[in-house]
């Protein structure tokens, strides 16, 4: 309706501008050009060549030809060129597809050619498993080898030149794209896929923007933070925090692999103020040895999802020096949307008082518009009770464009106006919401969702298995592992964990291989469905 | 350009909602739901209690009408009331007005009418002024008076009905309106006019709310800070900080005006964080009585803008406890979107160094996309010399939709996609932005600005003045006052200052009289044109 507040004024580029996080490396750039950006072993790059670099990646991406709407892929560790191609990439319009490095060859291949990849970045480490990919999918793209100084490992190059040698003929001043529209397209990560291919998620340049921000207004992060890679940056682009850090003017610490003494010296000798990480990234710093564990001058703030923080292990962290904040998110949503804020009141309770707190997922970010628990049938909010189980949904502008060429998944997860997370969870009074299930067939090992309708094609391909059910059981160290029920093949015998392992091996990653085998028969329902809560019980006492 | 990212990938709620910092207060509210919103005086309101107080509002001028595009403006100090304006309003679809509590019955009279103001709130220390607007304007809004409580003065109740008892009617849990489009306003601020009428400037939800969050960000506000109000609300919606305080979940102490002890008091009793305020709020703390001041726990920090603090002020304020940024900015961008951000290498030089550096207006907030020196005839950037003078420029979200109901004033400040701020300036070598002179009419007077034609208007008018020419003088206490040079006419004798300033009251409001008057010939340049550049020198001699 016309009223006088929207008539003669309309947007124009005085005063509207694309929201997209690559404005603030510019700033950061023009203001601290001589503030330590990254740090990478002895390496130390300010943001004047952080900006640089960037510009020269991206200006030779568009001599090749990349430009708005291509994918260019990348399997790299959390290094100094991922935090480039966070930049460089979106810089010339194209959308940046970061890949998990535990992934095995069949999936990455999917990927490449799911998602019409033109040019890969690819890491010395990762040459064997890129090989392999590179020979099974259809679509060849470019390849450029990273060639990290800081890896010393084996490993062949595999492309027609190093990354050093290829950005070396950019232009540090590239005048780079900005997006013609907040809503383009600035990167593209596969879910696990919990029912067949993995499905391909699509930030755009709005989201990343908001999220990025959310960050610091959510970790309370003060301008030149310091902030140590512990969590990998393939894993939802590092929940948007190698954007974060140049918005708050900060440093990046980079570090390929999360080693004991490694961290612990990279907090220490660089003041690290902010990390993020999977449970099993505080489980490996608390258990270093004590002569690998050093003296820190301030308080570390540490974030973590995937599971509630244990009891023991939020006393271990404070105990060493670090709070720590319990987050929730999904790909779909950008990494973490969801924060565990704590309420001063909440510092009265006992320790197990307070465990039994930030075990709730908790509250949206301000970037996120709404959180509810909802019954999917209905569409209804559950009662604020502690109790009611429903699915947790979102809406806002922290949540993907959707599937990419999946639109009937894309519709299917945004039915009704609201992001199905398909996590089940309940609503407390307070309005804290809490997981009580993961989607049923999501196993999370060391931060990672491994599908196991994935694991169970692979045995369900065994000639000796007639058929499997493969659910998550309880693991000290990883989280989760998962836990392989059998049913055996007329006549067969079982076969030996040694050879299931092997069989597995040449189908999945390493780390979605079964910790446990159990033969037995499948409880199933009377319409045949194997009843999986059932075997979640049974997975305890194997 | 069709391309596989732009396909299928549609904004629907899930994944797309306006931007608009009303949200903020819905989270604080649902997530710190006992933590303290508001001090003012020994009344304390929980952040359950502003959102429901908000509603209230909301919910009432609905009832009475209130919709969409609908103007409802107040005049109201730094109060609980004013606070709840900021959201109560926008949460109808309406639009504040916010109008600076020292303006004089005409101006108010105008703003009333040109803003089609449909219900007004009024403080009763402000009584006798609207009072006389409501009799001189045209449309006859709807009344409510403010009795705060802590307000002790005189001054009749003009409306039906008082405020409390006006939103006591409200229902707590009315279902606000989000807004349609985040395009849509939230807010108008006018400004003072420098060539005629005052122009009403529009804020939109998007600008606001990332002015809202660039503000947390810019200043490393964290989570629970703590906000002096010594920046009047009515000033650019106190640079969004009604919003940000929301954000971070802070608590807003209130003040009616900004006194020594009152002031010194708050900070210390409330262990205030943060605070903002014109040069005259730091000269007001630093010059209070030794046994009005207090002992201060922690650093407060203090943003100040309008004139770049003098290495004096900057010292004293140390000492006492406050760490000072210079911002700048200008109602059509939100208040503040220029910081002068410090480089950690400055603090190596000694305090006139360190003044100097903090002289300069800046660099661009994170929210504010683009901010350049030009020749506004050929729109090109002037050299980094720190000497070359141009326009300052800006674009970006944190730039006003436009001036309401003026589209020819909005195509001209908004020529070559650009928003002209009419104030000149040189742009150094490390991109920071140096003021060299406010455009060249604008007189700031303890931090609100003076049209100079308008105070020539009302000399004009008098029947012994020839012609006048008002410009700023430097002041101690109120950073500049309006000197004003007079020739007068034909036969007629000097009036004495007190008839003048008596003349000028009855066409002004107070804080736009001259401090100084001068009898002489007025130099003009060839074409007749007053030379103000020569009358600026002379005012210092004078």
């Amino acid at each position: 309706m016309t009223n006088i507040y929207n008539t003669d004024l309309d947007q124009n580029p005085a005063n509207y501008q694309p929201l997209t996080p690559l404005t603030f490396l510019e700033r950061a750039a023009s203001t601290f050009p001589n503030h330590t950006a990254i740090i990478h072993g002895s390496l130390r790059r300010t943001y004047a060549e952080f900006y640089a670099r960037a510009r020269k990646l991206a200006s030779v991406l568009a001599q090749n030809g990349i430009s708005t709407g291509d994918t260019v892929s990348v399997m790299l560790a959390n290094t100094p060129a991922m935090l480039e191609a966070h930049y460089g990439v979106p810089m010339t319009g194209a959308v940046l597809h970061s890949m998990n490095t535990r992934l095995d060859a069949a999936v990455i291949a999917f990927q490449l050619d799911h998602s019409e990849c033109k040019l890969l970045i690819t890491d010395r480490e990762f040459s064997p498993t890129i090989k392999e990919a590179l020979k099974l999918c259809t679509v060849k793209p470019h390849v450029i080898d990273y060639d990290d100084p800081e890896y010393d490992g084996d490993g062949e190059l595999l492309g027609d030149v190093e990354y050093e040698l290829f950005i070396s003929l950019g232009n540090p001043n590239f005048p780079w794209k900005m997006p013609e529209n907040e809503w383009d397209a600035i990167s593209l990560n596969y879910t696990s896929g919990t029912t067949g291919n993995p499905k391909g998620v699509v930030y755009h340049h709005r989201g990343a923007s908001l999220l990025a921000q959310g960050n610091a207004l959510t970790a309370s992060m003060p301008k030149h933070s310091v902030y140590l890679w512990t969590l990998p940056m393939f894993h939802c682009n590092g929940w948007c925090f190698p954007w974060t850090l140049s918005a708050i003017v900060g440093t990046h610490v980079c570090l390929r692999a999360v080693r004991q003494k490694a961290m612990w010296d990279a907090i220490a000798d660089n003041k690290v103020t902010h990390m993020c990480g999977a449970p099993i990234v505080m489980s490996t710093l608390i258990s270093a040895a004590d002569e690998d564990k050093r003296e820190l001058e301030t308080q570390v703030e540490f974030f973590t999802a995937a599971a509630p923080p244990p009891e023991a292990v939020l006393a271990a962290m404070k105990d060493e020096g670090f709070n720590v904040t319990h987050l929730y998110g999904l790909t779909e949503c950008y990494g973490p949307a969801v924060v565990n804020d704590w309420n001063l009141d909440w510092d009265a309770l006992d320790s197990a008082g307070q465990a039994a707190m930030k075990a709730r997922q908790g509250v949206r970010y301000s970037a996120l518009e709404a959180l509810d628990v909802k019954d999917p049938e209905t569409m209804q909010s559950v009662p604020r009770d502690g109790e009611t189980i429903g699915e947790v949904m979102m809406q806002g502008n922290v949540v993907m464009k959707g599937y990419l060429k999946n639109p009937d998944a894309t519709q299917e997860v945004f039915a009704g106006g609201w992001f199905h997370t398909g996590d089940l969870g309940v609503m407390h009074e307070d309005g804290y919401i809490q997981l009580k299930d993961r989607s049923k067939d999501i196993i999370i090992s060391g931060g990672e969702n491994i599908s196991s309708i994935e694991v169970e094609d692979a045995l369900y391909k065994h000639p000796a298995i007639a058929a499997a059910a493969v659910v998550a059981k309880e693991d000290e160290k990883w989280g989760e592992t998962p836990c392989a029920f059998i049913e055996l093949a007329d006549g067969k015998d079982a076969p030996s964990a040694e050879d299931l392992d092997q069989w597995c091996r040449s189908h999945l990653a390493a780390f979605k291989i079964p910790k446990t085998y159990v033969f037995e028969d499948l409880p199933k329902t009377s319409t045949g469905k194997i009843q999986k809560f059932v075997l979640r019980e049974r997975a305890k006492e194997v």
